[in-house]
């Protein structure tokens, strides 16, 4: 069999703010690969099926002299994010041809793995027939976000309120619906009316566009609220902090509004975490696999099989236009949980 | 018996940024009590023999329209703080001549006190014999901060990094000598080299002068931090989170920098609390009594009366200075725990 080219989204060079496709990132299409005679020393050959795009990516896209939870990309390397992939050959006895694999990926449409790397991915049984791109939006990450996060660190009573926010994103959209089953009243925002739509029939009881209702105002009206979800931070977590009640918990899963470099936004009223008790904790979801995992596969699955967990995703197929899709998250327009669908079966 | 003179400090006005003793607070003379004779309808006479002053008293000075977690003082009545005092006379069976009682008390000489309003008083044994000052200090309120703050949310393992700000108050002294005996590595701060000597003398590992060393390049050179003990919020509330390790906890017990109005330092570094994973929790001790005020009276004035957990006062003697006093408690200038010594045995 000829060689086929392999593509390959690399990172290119920092960005100034928001990345732009063709300079931050670039997709490039010179190499080429032979699969069936490639050679695995004792690894596996993977073809990637799907690929997610979230907006922490922003955060990697940093010089490599700057810590932080999630590695540096690096330049000239492809991205590499949470995907599935589905395996062509094996010289591994834990991984057979036709396994589909969940784990971190890299950018690009075939992989030889090494064997030592192989070990870190999972075999998916998929014995509920969900689409394999749900395995990286509501079974996978985000889902794993919303589920962890919200076990760990909301310790709810029924008739609490929470205030979600990035409500229409993967992770938001299953805080709702799991904060919904827990008996909370649910107050949610997001950024357009399209998406407030979403979130209603999601059974919020309280949704509304940050962009033209004020947060503050909302808050005042239908708080106080008992668990904040972040998913944005600056501005929104000061009126929050206004917003909260004696003992709040603050669960801190992202802030997006500081992704993107510049000057951040203010927040005025921290003195009010001694005096309001706030509990705020920030979380990787990694850190709570360990503690949640297994309950996560015992329940998610069927639950979204069962319709009883709705979700949405925007999916882009076609590796070239992942760097498009990297921006489209982080300025909110994606249409439910993003997905770039990178190979076919 | 003639009447005496019953001195009060009264709160006369808002303050603007720090308050003024004579405008503020005014001291009172004008009214008398016939210590033999007043009627107590049931309730108990009470002589104040010591009173707390603690920098949260700027925030009870305050537009009763703003709400927060302590009640705010009201115009032309007492200031009041915790205090002991001694009952001179008593009409309920719960009370008898010559106990003495701990609770909040109104800055004034002398208080008959009704009968449901006694009822929140503890009687005072003091089997170990120390001096009524310290049951407003190392085992009053803020002896009771630092330990049930420790015990609540440090969960520490020996070995980690704590950095202990205000570490030369009560609250803060107290806390490096828990951490120390927890076999915790301990950084602490304080504004002046001779409040830096007293907490070397605890046992602080390094001990720095935030005005003439830079707390970031001490962390930097010391840290990273596991634990961060807060009772000052702003610039170095920032510094802490640049300093913390993944999981870090905060323990916020007080933001001092805030407390006198004006623009807050704007802490720039937020984002951190997501990729740090940091766990902070505000918290007022009076809502952690319930799990840990009774291990606080079973262990710490014995440890107190062994030296095995120093203090230092500073005494003043007269309630006409108390005004001056809660100034300079807000400004650093005292020495170790503030007392107001209003009245002998």
């Amino acid at each position: 069999m000829a060689p086929v080219i392999n593509g390959r989204l690399l990172f290119n060079q920092l960005p100034n703010g928001l990345p732009e496709p063709g300079k931050t990132t670039v997709y490039d299409t010179c190499e080429t690969i032979d699969l069936e005679t490639a050679p695995l020393n004792g690894g596996i050959l993977v073809k990637t099926l799907v690929l997610s795009i979230d907006p922490y990516l922003r955060g990697r896209m940093r010089d490599p002299s700057i810590k932080s939870y999630a590695p540096p990309f690096l330049p000239s390397q492809p991205l590499d994010n949470y995907g599935v992939g589905l395996v062509l050959r094996s010289e591994r006895s834990s991984f057979k041809q036709g396994d589909h694999i969940y784990g971190r990926l890299p950018f690009q449409q075939y992989i030889v793995m090494p064997a030592a790397a192989a070990e870190q991915y999972t075999v998916l049984n998929n014995d509920t027939g969900l689409p394999w791109t749900a395995y990286v939006g509501i079974c996978g990450m985000p889902g794993q976000t919303a589920h962890h996060g919200w076990r760990e660190f909301s310790k709810v009573k029924a008739g609490e309120t929470v205030f979600v926010t990035s409500a229409a994103g993967p992770v938001g959209a299953t805080v709702i619906q799991i904060a919904k089953a827990d008996g909370l009243k649910v107050i949610a925002s997001a950024g357009s009316d399209e998406k407030v739509a979403f979130i209603k029939s999601l059974g919020a009881d309280v949704a509304f566009n940050y962009k033209t209702e004020n947060t503050r105002e909302v808050l005042a009206r239908e708080g106080p609220i008992d668990v904040y979800w972040d998913g944005v931070g600056g501005e929104t977590f000061e009126a929050a902090i206004g917003a909260a009640s004696v003992g709040a918990r603050f669960i801190e899963c992202g802030m997006i509004t500081a992704y993107n470099g510049g000057e951040p936004y203010y927040v005025k009223n921290l003195l009010y975490i001694v005096g309001k008790q706030l509990r705020i904790s920030g979380f990787i979801v990694t850190s709570l696999h360990q503690a949640h995992l297994s309950h996560f596969y015992e329940t998610f699955p069927k639950l979204v099989k069962e319709g009883k967990i709705k979700y949405k995703e925007d999916v882009t197929k076609g590796l070239e236009h992942a760097g498009h899709v990297i921006v489209d998250v982080l300025t909110g327009r994606n249409k439910g949980k993003s997905v770039i669908l990178v190979g076919e079966e």
